[in-house]
């Protein structure tokens, strides 16, 4: 097996491109790192270029399409890494978005302006868990294919779709099969999520974490929801409304 | 006014020491970084013993108590962040936790060997948020006066008494008084949630973000919930999943 030694190597200069939006837009591929998200790609059957592992971690991995797989060398690894500490495995995957694997037939949460890659991460581990049908991920968000969110998303990606598009053309489309679309507001304007009942179809969108979901999308949902504080806390976390609406309007 | 410029200050080398736990512990006082903070602090009669300002931020804080407040330069601001881009004001706060303070009046948060500060704050403002009486830390958990909990946390700890304390004391305690004590675990041998009705006093026990809650305290609770998943997530982020309980349990 060869190994992949030099950092100066052109392919391991692609690679590492792809920690940036801009290079992975590019190629239309990203990298995951770790053993957990590398085997739920392979389990996923997600479109897998390439599997790259340190040289020391090579025979715990000998079970791997060995076509697919390359060594690599410590310094390449720590190189491919946005950790302080690399694990040693990962996976170069071509991304695949089709927007049509999403129907409205259960809920859809979608994302307005999410800038935190954990929390955006951590609302499609959420949405996968709460049994959503997919995750829309609007313009001005954080992507997904940022090596925080997918750490943060624990594999989620892998079981539903998640999309990067226009909300908007989402909103219209749900509204026009008569999908009800919540906003999320903390402003008097908003119902509270109790007066709601559980449903098995409809949009729930939440929005960036200083300032909410923008006032214009907010003018095209069917209804606004808020969620009642009942302690001295400004807010919650946009992953925990997300979650406590998610699970309680879908049951 | 005079400014405290050097880091081999031996008041700075103090201060320093308290962005480890062991200094903390030593000097009973911590460190709240930041302009929402601070405010927060004083809003809350904390009890405040200095509050320390880059020399370039000084005059938009004239109205600040000038007795308990002292200019520092650039290299001390940097030193005493924990965070890339410090923000130049500080505060250096006493500890203060009254055990007394939570009574079970209405339900109380415990929590089993958190290890993420992000998690631990984030589990604060969630049970602010959440109208509960109070939050418990067992042993094993990072503490709250960990800079990155105290950041997620953004300002909770001042509006509910958060105690680091023997979990199984107040267990005990609780189930002495009559009040509900639910244990959260994935498997078999716990309830769903959906089957628990709404309370207005109980203690709900989250843990581990790897192992769950101590087995040993699985065993002393009255009952364990879990919540159903309905996609192919393995488990949820624990300050989501304590969130999801604790708005459903307490309406």
């Amino acid at each position: 097996m060869d190994l992949i030694e030099s950092v100066q190597n052109n392919q391991v200069k692609e690679w590492k491109k792809l920690l940036t939006r801009k290079g992975r837009k590019k190629q239309s591929k990203y990298v995951i790192e770790g053993e957990h998200l590398v085997e739920e790609a392979i389990r996923a059957k997600a479109a897998i270029e390439t599997i790259l592992i340190r040289e020391d971690k090579w025979s715990g991995y000998l079970d791997y399409d060995a076509d697919r797989s390359v060594m690599i060398s410590e310094e390449v690894s720590a190189l491919l890494t946005d950790t302080v500490t690399d694990q040693g495995i990962f996976a170069v995957v071509h991304m695949k978005e089709e927007q049509q694997s999403i129907t409205g037939n259960r809920p859809v949460l979608l994302l307005d302006k999410i800038q935190d890659p954990g929390n955006l991460g951590t609302l499609i581990r959420s949405a996968d868990a709460a049994g959503f049908e997919g995750v829309i991920i609007g313009k001005g968000s954080v992507d997904l294919y940022n090596p925080k969110a997918l750490r943060s998303a624990q594999g989620s990606h892998f079981h539903l779709p998640v999309i990067h598009d226009e909300l908007l053309h989402w909103i219209e489309a749900f509204k026009k099969q008569g999908i009800e679309v919540y906003g999320t507001a903390l402003d008097e304007r908003a119902e509270s999520y109790h007066e709601v009942s559980s449903k098995d179809a409809f949009a729930l969108i939440v929005g960036n974490e200083g300032n909410g979901v923008d006032p214009e999308i907010l003018k095209q949902t069917t209804k606004n929801l808020y969620i009642p504080i009942k302690g001295k806390a400004e807010s919650l976390n946009v992953a925990i409304a997300a979650s406590v609406l998610m699970f309680s309007l879908y049951k």
